[in-house]
């Protein structure tokens, strides 16, 4: 393969090598730069000289200060570069960037599983929530339990999933941030893809009662059938029948799960969430806008979609509410920042914790370029909407979740938030994959879809290599959320059932 | 069953009604105390007239002062009670308290695991240690293909477990307190029932990278033997390579592992955990005061004892600095009350965030009198040392183990101390169990243990109907402990495979 780089933005003074190993000192490309030293794969190179103290261009815009000379033909690595200081949330400017032509696309559709409330599932899962750790053991037996000796009778419910967690007892329930977490869980179990049948299992004596956890006034089925198994109750004598009674409970919420069949939905019913996670300089240049082209067709199609991953779109804050489509949602985006400031300057962190050895050895040299490579995945929509942590989204179009960045976590609030398809990007690779959505995930480089080949759903490597446009892969991507929401198309996270714990954000101390 | 209290010092004026129900109004006990109205089971009576601002006594301390005159033979409840400060922690005693005779047990012994390290397992377990949550859900796969597959050609191996958590990345790697999170996921790692033969499974990217959880200094087979998968290695191509190459590494571990078989050991050898957990009013004058029995024993055995639960014993913080070996010792109990009060403080908590409502309707009123009765569980003996959270004990004797009352977190932050077994006791009863050692549960009440007749091990509720003396029921415990160490007995979470996911403290924001 002939020399490649890749540069976003005419302004851009770097661009990234996209050959895989890396290039040799010595390579000439065919506009005649010539590289002054081995420059690795995604990893960045001088476009022009940057003397000391010259501001280094990429999404055009500055992501670091040069520290020393670097000539035309040079790596520009972390060590030579200075990190901006974040930009100033007072500064943000409310509104103003153009918006883009986004005429509606009608009549798309999938097949989904409507929901009372309104709501679609793209799944038919029997979820059993739990208020407490302790009973998490109990319960895993008993899902499984039930998986062996009731689903079989059942084949239109997908699977039986257990919301376990370390919340519930041995916490501070009413410290300040305890909100999060006991939203979380109470908007888990209202997710679209759990058909409106929630069950808990308590232990009896925890802190978080179900009735905290998850009021009768949330679901209309909260108020007429009894949804509760509780361990301590005297009435249970022994651990089977304990079990017993979760099982007939379970049956019960199965059999109704069976009636429902797949209808045809429109594509407004669909709720996306975007994430990234093992990010590398390919990120922001594959993937990520594909991603975003994806985003923007959903957008006009009238469905909700969600980024997320506070640290990282941090840098870009001033980006992000020039597209807020009214104040409100601007001084909502700036009101999540400054909390997430704040949380991580009480412990004695900034924002500069998140980039990890992966990313840098990838070629993302600060938080303010990978923040550039993860706002791609919004695409260019306005932004209508801002959820805190563990919010449920009530509103369409694009949205941003409030959400720590570390992967689960985010994947466990956009849950909440009602997520019902998930679309994630990598660039180190990770086997990503969630219980209660079906989980598409995309490779920033050919490379690692071609290792990963039963792991990864698409390829955006192909951008980089000039063989598709973003335009192209973006509409891969939006046929595969349609025919997967559909349960047409099974994902390689679902293939093998790769299913990671939920993971709660509890900013609260515990006891 | 005729009326019963139970008065724990001779300076005490309340006892705790014992009778399952509670008792009426007008009850007259055999001395002539009548109830003015009802008193519930495991609640307090008055047991003189209290007139308004009288201290509350019970154990011999304060627990409370009384807001309201109170008569004679009335329901102490915690309307009717004012919390007291927590003692200053400048104030605690060094040393001072009686030394009780605890002359040495000789020639006790049990059947265990010897390590190369000198430790000694009770359960001969192969463990998967790994770096960070991404692959958590493939490690679950490959430790679910290794049991079927591998495992039953080992018959001397008794379990393969996966230690999954939610750290590793995503999170401030050198926030403050991240020590703790990184020193546990390493010493559980070093666990004696591990038998000294690691492996790790690492994503590649994560910032907790191998080499800094489970440096290789850290045990000789680490310097010898390769012990980590990567996932992102090139060399994998495809998930079920990846899955391969687990299980290729699992069975050269699992080989080594059945070649073990149980050997002759001092109880010395022994390091047992004890926590409470759902606790009630009797939690502190039956169960308790037999585990602390049974401590006692242990000790003169020669063996390691820890204790845990900062927010519970810090009310007794002069008791415990009182019965301290050493300064050092009391200083160091000083320093992990400290740094939990400090660690509350910054959460906008207090340590009056641990009872629980199950607590409160189990007659434990506020922080003091659950305090009182969690310190009955170390015994009697002196105190020899103190661990900080997720440190490993090199010492004999009693340990205070700082840990949150949390009771996974408890729990792990103990076998990450080096636990080889655990007692657990409960009064509104759970089912509590864990995968890296044997867990023997008590219930303070008979109906309870006739309840969960297959959940809870040992019965300590015959203390409050008279049947057996505390020493009775320490010497049961004690002996199930050599019994279930030398895989004699069976524990009851044992038999169900009752097995709670490990539950990390990180006091460090995530990112
Ligand atoms: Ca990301
Ligand atoms: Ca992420
Ligand atoms: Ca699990
Ligand atoms: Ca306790
Ligand atoms: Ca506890």
């Amino acid at each position: 393969m002939k020399p490649l780089r890749i540069q976003l933005q005419p302004e851009d003074n770097v661009a990234i090598v996209v050959n895989e190993g890396g290039l040799p000192t010595g390579t000439v490309f065919d506009d005649g730069l010539t590289l002054v030293e081995h420059v690795p794969e995604a990893h960045k190179v001088a476009l022009v000289d940057l003397p000391k103290g010259s501001p280094v261009t990429r999404y055009g815009v500055t992501i670091g200060t040069t520290n020393a000379d670097v000539p035309r033909g040079a790596w520009v690595h972390e060590g030579l570069m200075e990190e901006p200081a974040a930009p100033s949330l007072q500064d943000a400017p409310f509104g103003g960037a153009p918006v883009p032509d986004m005429s509606p696309l009608e009549g798309i559709t999938f097949q989904g599983y409507r929901n009372a409330d309104g709501t679609v599932g793209t799944r038919n899962i029997l979820a059993i929530s739990t208020t407490v750790q302790c009973v998490s053991a109990t319960v895993d037996y008993a899902v499984k339990r039930i998986k062996q000796d009731l689903l079989p009778k059942y084949p239109n419910v997908d699977d039986v999933i257990a919301i376990t967690h370390n919340y519930g007892c041995g916490i501070a329930f009413y410290a300040p941030g305890s909100e999060i977490p006991i939203r979380t869980l109470r908007n888990l179990a209202l997710n679209p893809n759990l058909g409106g049948a929630p069950m808990v299992v308590s232990l009896g004596c925890e802190k978080m009662q179900p009735s905290s956890m998850l009021p009768a006034s949330t679901l209309p089925v909260l108020q007429q059938a009894p949804y509760v198994v509780t361990l301590q109750d005297e009435e249970h004598h022994g651990f089977m029948e304990i079990v017993s009674a979760i099982l007939e409970m379970a049956d019960k919420r199965l059999e109704e799960l069976n009636r429902r069949t797949r209808v045809t939905c429109p594509a407004s019913d669909l709720v996306v969430g975007m994430q990234c996670g093992g990010s590398d300089a390919f990120s922001g240049v594959t993937a990520n806008p594909a991603v975003g082209y994806a985003s923007d067709l959903l957008v006009r199609a009238g469905a909700t979609v969600m980024f997320s991953e506070v640290t990282e779109v941090r840098d870009g804050i001033h980006m992000l509410t020039a597209r807020a489509a009214n104040d409100d949602v601007a001084r909502a985006l700036i009101r999540e920042m400054q909390w997430y400031d704040d949380y991580l300057a009480h412990g004695g962190m900034d924002r500069s914790a998140n980039p990890t050895p992966g990313n840098k050895a990838g070629g993302l040299n600060n938080i303010v370029e990978k923040a550039m490579g993860s706002i791609a995945k919004s695409g260019r929509s306005q932004i209508h909407g801002v959820l805190g942590p563990g919010e449920r989204a009530s509103t369409k179009g694009l949205l941003f979740a409030a959400t720590p960045a570390s992967d689960f976590v985010c994947g466990t609030l956009q849950l909440a938030a009602g997520m019902n398809m998930h679309v994630f990007t990598t660039g180190r690779g990770t086997p990503y994959g969630l219980a209660m959505a079906p989980v598409i995930k995309l490779s920033t480089r050919s490379p690692l879809a071609r290792r990963w080949h039963d792991l990864i759903d698409i390829d955006a490597g192909t951008i980089a290599t000039g063989e598709e446009t973003i335009a192209q892969v973006g509409e891969r991507i939006f046929q595969m959320i349609l025919d997967t929401a559909s349960g047409k198309h099974t994902t390689w996270a679902d293939h093998y059932g790769l299913h990671n714990e939920f993971a709660l954000f509890n900013p609260a101390p515990i006891t």
